[in-house]
């Protein structure tokens, strides 16, 4: 039997991980990846860091070298590869050589489209204009680094106050630029509840970061060296405009491929990771995933869901059976000093899935009483009425909360119920926690409520 | 029908966690609770803190006052009361009033036995003689304060590198005396996996805390302002002595009233905390506690344990009936900068079970790599081989251990597979962790060893 030909499109989590374990578990496989940029395998989620500073050179953000991938794992690495198009029933796919030039057709027996995801961007603002950048690849981390160097700049205007735009605005700022956010919704971090959005509307105010809600951006003009962003007729002043409001799927090639698409117009696939096109399979930021309390597949794009789905993809190419064991929509982000985390569906997804659920609020202390450094951690859990069966926890605080927040994913990802959850025999020190520690305190208060 | 009355032997958590929750549920029931110290429902968890210097005042552990549960619980609180006698068929106890002197017998209903424990001390030291200090209550640690400070005490020797022993360690090292530890056994911290204790081992070290293993202190005698405790021949010199070697029940006062004892001399007790006494129940530091791994009783005296025990009497009292869920002996520790945390069984427990087990040693990485503070975690798993059970986690390092041992405790709580634990979606940022968290890595690589 001839070698299996496995083509991956996409040299980032998902693309690598598939790449990687395939070849892992059977070497008799060929493995391709096609990477449209000049990086595979890069830790996009440093990203911020970079900029803030913290992390000094970019090539310290890519986990593994392509000469790595090609001596160590026989794994070919075509960089400045494009792919235009997909034929499932030929089984090619056409690519381009962005450096050499040329096009050639490539025949598959089983491919991945990884093509990750990109920045949205408002209709009205072009992120190829001077001094407007888009949080997406690592070439354009250094661009904005560059910028801001060379420009002297010392006002950032930032669109978007999700995830990455606060992980940009905590960048900006300690870097020393003086940040304004443009946020389309009416709070900050609108995906997160109120009450933790409260918190974080906190902390942006006490570091100086100046929000304005319910400001959507619809254009950026230059006015000498400024550029001026308009937003619902008001205007904001910055040497330097970062936008960052979040990513959709790269999913046009799929489409164009034939290939259904789902939730938010990302690929469908199955709990095996695979479209509907036979032998292609898909994952990562491109694609959806399967989430465990919505029971259904949903688009959620973060980087432990990229990693885990390529490597049931290289499972299953390998012809290990695996299914994607689903997601939760865990997440965590540092605003500073404040640590904000999520797991599960909020209120409003309850609501959209047509459960009957409830919110409890709860503040709790990260330490005993007495032990200094001890913060308030602000919690909100999403419970189901009657069931009692708890939906999604989200956290925030100055200490301990990037850490507990895995406590409830494990517990959900276990199916606990409160009652479990009160229950567990969580390790105590003063220094780390009190002896009932918040987490047992939020399910004994939710079980109240229900 | 007359109000059911509750004596409670014993003012500290699992005392006052039942007489407060009994009350909660049923306001009719009389509470009566005889301390013999001055002191209720305290945190003994936080002496060495206080003994550092990091509390100020002593009444900052105390978590509730005696006026209050007085005031506002409607307790009663009989402060310097120490019972002498349980008569379980006449139900009545024999009170001495410490302060204002006579003996009384007191009738009860229902009775917690919930004496706590007590500081272990070698034969050959006494704990009376001036400048010998064990580890037990408010009283001993403030009298240890005063004797270092007024003592102008530079140098101690310490008995015992344990859990309390470490953390005394580090107590009297950041006060400024310079630390010698003896530990009986042939390493620190025995009742952890060796490379755990190698860990432990290189922290003390680097502090410069003189460890001598395999050292069991026999006598003390003083020579001027000087005290000399001998080991195995070998004599240390310090100012003042610290015994730190761990705790035994205080079951004395069961045992002469007839009741079971069971593990390590503790009180026997069954899942509702009834000893085999009528009307006689047990909990906290003084009484066994099931444990969900062993299956079966185990000594492991703990705060939340207690805590958790009490509450289970109080309900029991109360007529709503509830059995104490279990403990998996989960503990967490901070040595300086190190934190060491345990969940569940090690190898030698593991062994004494009947249990066929493995050991995996994981080291891995606190944070993403690029991201500055990262440390090295190491981490043992026990697992069950054929099956692939998860039996215990033990962890230690300088960056995320404390909460992320409870990862693993929730897991077990929940009775995860190692398969299961792999699949957990733990949120991911690069400030607190890897892509793959060092739970799912250890968990991968455990998975591959059975």
């Amino acid at each position: 039997m001839a070698a299996k030909k496995f083509s991956v499109i996409g040299g980032d989590a998902a693309g690598m991980s598939a790449a990687s374990r395939a070849k892992r578990l059977d070497p008799d496989i060929d493995v391709e990846v096609f990477e449209m940029g000049n990086w595979v395998s890069y830790a996009a989620c440093g990203i911020p860091y970079f900029v803030e500073g913290k992390v000094d050179r970019l090539d310290q953000l890519q986990v593994v070298t392509p000469g790595e991938f090609e001596k160590k794992r026989d794994i070919k690495i075509n960089l400045w590869h494009k792919v235009e198009g997909i034929d499932p029933k030929a089984g090619e796919i056409v690519v381009t050589d962005l450096e050499g030039g040329g096009e050639k057709k490539v025949s598959y027996d089983s491919l991945l489209i990884a093509t990750g995801a990109s920045a949205i961007v408002p209709p009205g603002i072009d992120v190829d204009y001077a001094g407007i950048f888009p949080v997406r690849g690592l070439d354009e981390a250094k661009s904005l680094d560059a910028y801001i160097k060379d420009g002297h700049c010392r006002r950032a205007v930032l669109i978007g106050a999700g995830y990455i735009g606060l992980e940009m605005a905590e960048a900006l700022s300690e870097r020393g630029l003086s940040v304004t956010v443009l946020e389309m919704a009416d709070r900050v971090m609108p995906a997160a509840e109120e009450e933790i959005s409260a918190i974080i509307a906190e902390k942006l105010y006490s570091r100086g970061v100046k929000v304005i809600n319910g400001a959507a951006a619809d254009g950026v003009e230059r006015s000498g060296k400024k550029l001026i962003v308009s937003a619902d007729g008001d205007s904001y002043e910055g040497d330097v405009v970062v936008v960052g409001i979040g990513v959709r799927p790269n999913s046009g090639l799929a489409e164009e491929a034939g290939l259904k698409l789902g939730v938010k117009k990302a690929i469908h696939v199955d709990r095996w990771q695979k479209t509907d096109a036979d032998g292609i399979y898909s994952g990562g930021d491109c694609a959806e995933a399967y989430h465990l309390i919505k029971e259904q597949n949903d688009y959620i794009p973060l980087a432990l869901t990229a990693n885990r789905q390529g490597r049931v993809v290289g499972a299953n190419i390998a012809g290990k059976e695996e299914l994607f064991p689903g997601m939760l929509g865990s997440a965590v982000t540092k605003l500073f000093d404040l640590e904000i985390g999520r797991t599960g569906i909020g209120m409003k997804e309850a609501k959209d899935l047509g459960l009957d659920a409830v919110k409890v609020k709860v503040d709790s202390f990260s330490r005993a009483h007495y032990y200094p450094g001890g913060k308030k951690i602000r919690m909100a859990l999403i419970v189901e009425k009657g069931s009692g069966r708890l939906l999604g926890a989200q956290m925030a605080g100055e200490d301990g909360v990037a850490h507990r927040i895995n406590h409830f994913a494990t517990a959900l990802g276990a199916g606990l119920s409160l009652e479990q959850i009160m229950d567990l025999d969580l390790a105590y020190a003063p220094p780390f926690s009190p002896v009932w520690d918040p987490v047992l305190i939020g399910a004994r208060v939710a079980r109240k409520k229900v």
